[in-house]
């Protein structure tokens, strides 16, 4: 096999053998992994399952001539990994379900399966098992992720109250000042380290499990969600699920230095970056006042990665920006569809 | 909202509305189902889980032309479901991930939502989460099944043995022979009963659950598979995963009533197209010889599904048809890629 032929020329058998020679031993909960009807795996005892689905698709999520295959396949599964972390659910095992153009190279197959197959050993993700096809069209890789957790340690989003106070992982904007500096034609050796540190967050986001998981499990947080959509769409989702208001404190949100670097270059907006820029993939978290000892605590121990108080919920269902021109109404999201 | 309306008029979120108002009321062991980053489910105690991914591409696995949409909504659960059948387990939960082309008809996408959560109704398998994104080519639909067993009567392939005896379920070719139907055009309101039968059976495939959940439950089988890819294809898997060979008697094999209508009709071969003819979704398992009794008793159970011994497992590594012509090699099965 040359990695310049197709994968049409090997064929679904000859690629699932391919892949499943490239994936690790699996863990002792994996009861049957790869080769079955199904997989089967064991829940650790008395622990709840978080299941969930997300795909990427080509043309609509990424352009095979932006992005590396490696950094799709890496992007495929670490978007479903941000929404375990944000349930507080630790890793425990992955589909992959791919439609495949037929002229795709091999060696782009096997960049993909790179791309994903390192990041689900550096996170504890066993694959176990997956599909496939033919596609017609666009390359499209769904995901489906299934987590663990104990029952009364789940974060909902919908468990927010009035006066939590709002907390950001990370800094905000990266991932859109990326995509935007990809769409401009910025070639990737000549980038200021800010703005490549964008691009990287872009392809290759780095979910926030340990975050979510020891966040969960210090039971400080009442609520919890992701930024796939920006921080103005996930401050929205967790008040309209949990029945409250929210106002976010713009001087307070942590925009990344590239965003801010990207901003001054372009004239674009920082603070819109930040609040609207998807696919950052950071945790939002509702903490009551009481806790926050707790969550500061247990926030210490995500090595490097810095926590930001941004806003809190309201007992009043409207949704406000308090910036610097005084308030307004806090803006949507970013729009995949 | 009107049924001519497209599917990128209404947007990802009024869609993923629309589907949670029709999803009917989770069962008890749905902690959690759609509206957060995860779906979260309780596993019965004791048991482990079976995860399984498959999907339905359009111009790949259907045509919008030939088959409805409610059809394509009931195939992609059901061949997922199969899997879980064949592994002995039972429905516990399923997602949906959808990718839509922007001028898909809302119509289009309630039937297939319809046909899909029909299926999910009678069988016992909420759906619980998914996602839904845009495509900028074909549909594509991605099912993930989750079902529970008990460890110790989980189904494998792999676990066949030497002389057991193989026993398939229902009547073969059914599948193959309605998709041949369909491909010449013939039309529906003309069709004889018997043909009518297998397009029926090419379009809305019925999981044998109850079959492979009993017979698991019976502890009187060794190993089972599926039929998605035809008899011959399931027979050589098995055998190749428990290293043995095996010897189909082609006399026993049970041809579906339309099959053999078709192939007067046509010329084709009867026979092969109930060996290698794909999609049939019916059972194969192998039965050591001191539990035929008591898989023939479970099988008693299984109401208007007969079963019928075709072959047996042997210690030689070959694949072999057993004809009124002699002994042959097995051929090969059915390829989708």
């Amino acid at each position: 096999m040359s990695p310049s032929q197709s994968v049409a020329e090997l064929g679904e058998h000859a690629l699932i053998a391919r892949l499943q020679a490239r994936v690790a031993a699996p863990p002792p909960w994996i009861v049957a992994g790869i080769g079955d009807d199904a997989a089967i795996v064991s829940p650790p005892r008395g622990e709840v399952i978080a299941l969930t689905t997300d795909s990427l698709v080509e043309d609509v999520h990424f352009r095979r001539a932006w992005t590396p295959l490696d950094a799709v396949g890496h992007k495929a599964l670490a978007v479903n990994l941000s929404d375990l972390a944000a349930m507080g659910a630790a890793p425990h095992a992955a589909l992959l379900s791919l439609a495949l153009p037929p002229d795709l190279l091999l060696a782009d197959f096997d960049a993909l399966v790179e791309g994903f197959l390192t990041l689900a050993g550096a996170t504890g993700m066993p694959l176990v098992g997956g599909n496939i096809t033919r596609s017609p069209g666009p390359l499209v890789i769904d995901v489906t992720a299934v987590g663990s957790a104990r029952a009364r340690r789940v974060l909902r989003r919908s468990a927010g109250r009035a006066n939590d106070d709002l907390y950001v992982t990370g800094t905000l904007g990266a991932a859109a000042t990326g995509l935007a500096a990809l769409r401009a034609g910025l070639s990737r050796p000549g980038l200021d380290p800010d703005l490549a540190a964008c691009v990287a967050r872009y392809e290759r986001p780095d979910p926030r499990l340990r975050a979510g998981v020891t966040a969960a499990r210090s039971r400080s947080v009442n609520a919890a969600i992701d930024l796939s959509d920006g921080l103005a769409d996930a401050v929205r989702q967790m008040a309209l699920a949990s029945g409250t208001g929210a106002v976010v404190d713009a001087t307070s949100v942590p925009v990344h230095p590239g965003t801010r670097a990207w901003a001054e270059r372009t004239g674009a907006d920082p603070l819109s970056l930040a609040l609207s820029g998807g696919e950052d993939y950071e945790l939002l978290f509702a903490v009551s006042r009481r806790r926050r000892r707790g969550f500061l605590a247990a926030a210490q121990r995500w090595t490097g990665l810095p926590v930001t108080r941004v806003g809190r919920l309201t007992s009043e269902s409207d949704l406000w920006l308090d910036g610097p021109r005084g308030r307004e109404p806090l803006g949507a999201g970013f729009v995949h569809f």
